[in-house]
């Protein structure tokens, strides 16, 4: 019987090592031990994301050889990512280069994924207070020759007769606990009661305070909010790269890694539980008191439980979350889940289920208390999520009369439009140029990224600000930049940027005739190019430039909200909107000023144009502490009529218009004076 | 290719019928179509307990010719069992008679392999059908772009619409096989619903069976009976020993086995339940079609998935067995559901809980379909459990004028007593001594076991009838007999004979007057005890004796139950009973007449003492095929008043007095003329 080879691989600078089998890819040997490397296009080596450097010599730490050799043959679809120089410092693609011997892997910071600082904090939003889960407590009499009845009855008639809740269920896990439960607390409990309905929690003694999680399950981010659903108190807000991004940077990139893996779907679930287990623990460990230089001896727990009984911040464990709450775009809400998404991915795109699910925390492997619901929101439609859902109720724009359009982009764009009379939503492919992605310089909001720039329109010079740097770089040296790439906001800006200083005409084609040392060909494929930061301003080695293909997938996204926007507009019989409400971290970013000079929605003044945070996460926060919010949920999902946009009439003229810089047809009255004039009217 | 020949047989009284091939012996034909003859000697031919009755003519019903011609010549070894005129009626030997035309065969109750103890057949009760998990057939519409809805809305769209189905939950493990299973149907698909409430199975294209299981959890014996839920036929009965014997074979030493142990009940409750999933396996393999001969190939298993949509006797695996019901006294309940049992073993004997429960399978451990519930009947007390509540609602003494006494002796007495006006249960400790266990040479019923004893009045010979030897021992050479204990029946024939022959006295103590050989004190303990069989006739090597303490351990065991029966009858105020129903095996081995002999209950017509076998294990099946039967069942357990016996006044000088043999005290008018009156004058 022949043994499995293997080998051994140590990841730098994270210090992860282990064996794995010869042959796999460097990829999976990450993912085996837990490293994280960013792969966009989901290992079809064509993103060029997981570059990796295979450091050579002998490792005495860790009694490694390491050597190229060791890497596997080199393969043709590196060559578009790496050049001769870096092959020769030892870069490969992670997707490309495999594991035959022992090796030391480098991963260059551009290359990790999970880097980026996610922060996505609760909003002050107005919630009634009727949660799901609520405590009752009550003194018990003790069984007598008379009244010799069954524990559970006994809890069963009492909470009968005082709080009127009748013919309740009882979790299997928390009968169990009952006989011991009601003698440690003397016949006083404390009986966490689901919906009217079923008993999920018994607790010795009185308990006034009690906790669950929030949960908004971004394509890219997953963030958390651990609320005191006695109190509604935001204790802590946690959030993580969404763990998934291993596999795809984008929906569709994760529902083709199902399609093309037969355990993907397994993986990329078993992925996000596991992170929304990491997140439960953070939140509780984030609730403990400070330790106030104390030692961690036996009295500290005692102290702690102690707490747990009457301080706001009680010392938590995950089996004290007895409610959550989670929306999702549908993809993430299927992978969650569990559900085949591949129908998704195909006209007419349906999805496995639309209305709400309350499942058991056991049956999803999440680990909050055992017998704890987990409440799934319903989703609208195919590509409009519970995510969304999460949003509207949120908004409430069904109980408003002005006509909102509110716009949450994400990774993916989803648009709802109405007030109390009606509501209608759509998606729209903007694709993730917007967060960075797919573009030459694109990077995420981390350190190094270039979130502000400026160009001079008569020296056409450039002026940026970068992240983790306070100064512009007019104030500074050149190797002070440390630029890395260009996030979200840089992209927007370096849009509106180009076209107000006439770099790119509004078709979004370079100015052929402008004379400047920043504009050129690429000397390899012969395209335009402009550059923003010369490379000795960056810790990348060289120049960082936005290229023609940039601008187009800049335009494609901008064009798609618009043209969505315009084509939802005129299915309403509208052709102006009060209110623009934009969620999600991008509306925390954006310019207003600048995403109107670009045309990324329809003209609106600008003090209606306003910013909505994470409204998603908020909907879960509602939806856990108000019950009546998952009902409103479930009523809104099936009465926002879903528009497929793509079949729509004039979808691709719109679409074509949309793309131009700005988008004008004198709905734009707003930009007078903004835009220059003989720009306007170029 | 040969083809087989078959012809048609139908067994009688179960009605169990089918084709099978030709030349086989009565006995396989039996088992193939799960009819339980008799076999004690292993087809040896030499035991005479597979008596069967060929019946002759055309039986239109089944379009079936009978003849005892078809069944095969007359062997020589069938002469010893079957004289010459129950030859003629048509009797043979099911080992010895094959099948070489079409039969009907009818299988007398002594040969009904049903009457072991560790098989407990199902008995003919009216059942109305409304099961708990109902099939739906639905043909849906694909998903378009003007109805995108998805796959499970399309579903509950349907059922409402054509079943008024509303508000519908699906469990989540269904849910996740939505997808797949609608597409391979080809949106034709097959729903089963739980309660109206959830959607527990999805099966793409028509099926009409489906399956169930209602499974007795006795102190000794667990039996299951295999159900389709759709005809309401019973499969197969399957039976075990209790796993749990081996940690004590009464209720009280399984509870204190946990209170020992800290992982006691843990492992109690570990192997009831693979207990329970070993009886769904055999159950699942017992309905396998006979494989005619073919090699197990591929095209095998496409014939069985085939007959799973319409033979009444298709290959099943567990998933296909999508609910479940569960009876069994206070204590098996508990330790089953991992509750804590130890309060019910202190005053006042609170259980944890007396209602019914519905816990998912998987919950349990138990491995029918995963998405299934099982349902566990109500328990009305302490020590009434629902096992109980299963008889009560297979007998619905609530529905009658007549004043019913009930007892179900099983390793615990239950006893039920009154009409539609009242009903009062109570539990006597009878201990196991009816079944033959604490008694120095009790047995079970097996083969070796003593089953009938007569002792001559004047001379004190014994003798004896065992187990699997026809003969009496007054037929029969010593060495014969190959006796091993005393069983059940036997232990009630003794302790009857023993009084009837004066040996022993009213009180229970031995004659100390009698000069027989028999009688003799014990070389070790000096304690008097008196001899059934000599070593000779025996196969331990060593003279079967009763003891003193046997003799008070069985009026113990008379005593309580009679005692209780006579203290529920004064509670209810009455003086006499219409009729005595006997559950349980005891039940269907008791003689009627030894039974008022030995004062075990309170007079009554012998013709209206009547056996109703294992009727907990048909309330399980009620409760299968009849949801209505639960809610019933949590009615009757509420409404049956419990009595604690011990608690009541003159208990004890009842009890006494109940202990003495027989119990006459002028309440037994119908003894007269059975046993001589100078014994009743005694």
């Amino acid at each position: 019987m022949d043994k499995v080879e293997k080998s051994k691989i140590i990841f730098q600078p994270s210090g992860r090592r282990g064996e794995v089998k010869k042959g796999v890819t460097i990829i999976e040997a990450s993912r085996q031990l837990g490293v994280d490397i960013e792969s966009l296009c989901g290992e079809k080596k064509v993103c060029g994301k997981c570059k990796i450097r295979i450091e050579e010599g002998f490792f005495e730490k860790y009694g490694v050889q390491s050597s190229k050799d060791h890497a596997g043959k080199w393969l043709i679809e590196e060559e578009k990512f790496i050049n001769r120089g870096q092959r020769e410092a030892g870069y490969r693609l992670g997707c490309c280069a495999r594991v035959e011997g022992d090796l030391l892997v480098f991963v260059p910071e551009e290359s990790r994924a999970g880097k980026q600082v996610v922060s996505k904090a609760a909003r002050d939003i107005h919630i009634e207070w009727n949660p799901a889960v609520k405590y009752y407590y009550i003194e018990l009499s003790e069984p007598t020759f008379k009244d010799p009845k069954g524990d559970l009855e006994r809890i069963l008639d009492h909470l009968n007769t005082k709080y009127s809740l009748s013919d309740l269920d009882i979790d299997y896990l928390t009968l169990k606990t009952i006989p011991n439960r009601v003698r440690e607390g003397k016949w006083k409990i404390t009986v966490a009661v689901w919906m009217d309905r079923e008993i999920i929690r018994v607790l010795p003694g009185k308990r006034e305070n009690y906790y669950g999680l929030a949960v908004d399950v971004g394509t890219t981010t997953v963030a958390a909010y651990l609320c005191n659903i006695a109190t509604m108190e935001v204790l802590d807000t946690v959030s993580m790269m969404n763990p998934q991004c291993k596999y795809g940077e984008d929906v569709m990139s994760r529902i083709t890694y199902h399609m093309m893996h037969e355990d993907g779907l397994a993986k990329m679930s078993g992925d996000i539980i596991e992170g929304i287990n990491s997140l439960v623990t953070q939140a509780c460990e984030a609730t403990h008191p400070p330790k106030k230089g104390k030692k961690n001896n036996g009295s500290d727990k005692e102290e702690d439980e102690k707490m747990v009984q009457d301080k706001p911040y009680p010392c938590l464990t995950p089996s004290d979350i007895i409610d959550m709450t989670i929306v999702g775009n549908t993809a993430m809400h299927h992978i969650l889940l569990k559900l085949n998404p591949e129908h998704m991915g195909v006209a007419p795109f349906p999805p496995v289920v639309h209305k709400s699910m309350d499942i058991k925390s056991r049956d999803l492997g999440i680990q909050i208390n055992e017998s704890a619901y987990v409440h799934i929101l319903p989703n609208e439609a195919g590509f409009v999520g519970a995510d969304n859902v999460g949003v509207l109720i949120a908004e409430e724009p069904y109980k408003k009369d002005e006509m909102q359009l509110i716009i949450d982009i994400g990774t993916n764009g989803e648009l709802v439009l109405g007030n109390k009379e009606k509501l209608i939503s759509s998606s729209c492919a903007t694709g993730p140029a917007f967060e960075g992605a797919q573009l030459a310089f694109g990077m995420r909001a981390a350190p190094g990224a270039i979130e502000r720039i400026k160009i001079d329109p008569e020296t056409h010079d450039v002026d940026y600000k970068v992240i983790g740097r306070n100064a512009w770089r007019s104030y500074s040296e050149a190797k002070e930049m440390e630029a890395k790439g260009i996030c979200g906001s840089g992209i927007l800006d370096v849009l509106g940027e180009l076209y107000r200083s006439g770099v790119i005409l509004k078709s979004g084609r370079f100015n052929s005739k402008q004379k400047n040392s920043r504009f050129r060909k690429n000397s390899e494929n012969n395209q335009p190019e402009f550059v923003i930061a010369w490379a000795n301003e960056t810790t990348i080695g060289k120049d960082i430039v936005i290229t023609q293909k940039d601008v187009r997938q800049i335009q494609l996204a901008k064009g798609a909200l618009y043209c969505g926007c315009k084509l939802m507009m005129r299915r309403m019989g509208i052709d102006k909107v009060e209110k623009v409400k934009i969620a999600g971290a991008f509306g925390t970013h954006v310019d207003r000023e600048k995403a109107l000079i670009m045309g990324l929605f329809p003209d609106c003044e600008i003090d209606n144009i306003i910013s909505i945070g994470n409204a998603a996460g908020d909907g879960a926060r509602a939806a856990l502490l108000n019950r009546e919010k998952r009902e409103e949920a479930n009523w809104v999902s099936r009465n926002v009529e879903y528009i497929e946009l793509t079949v729509e009439k004039d979808f691709q003229q719109e679409f074509m218009e949309a793309m131009q810089i700005p988008h004008m047809k004198d709905t734009f009255p707003h930009l007078k004076g903004i835009v220059p004039d003989e720009i306007l009217n170029q």
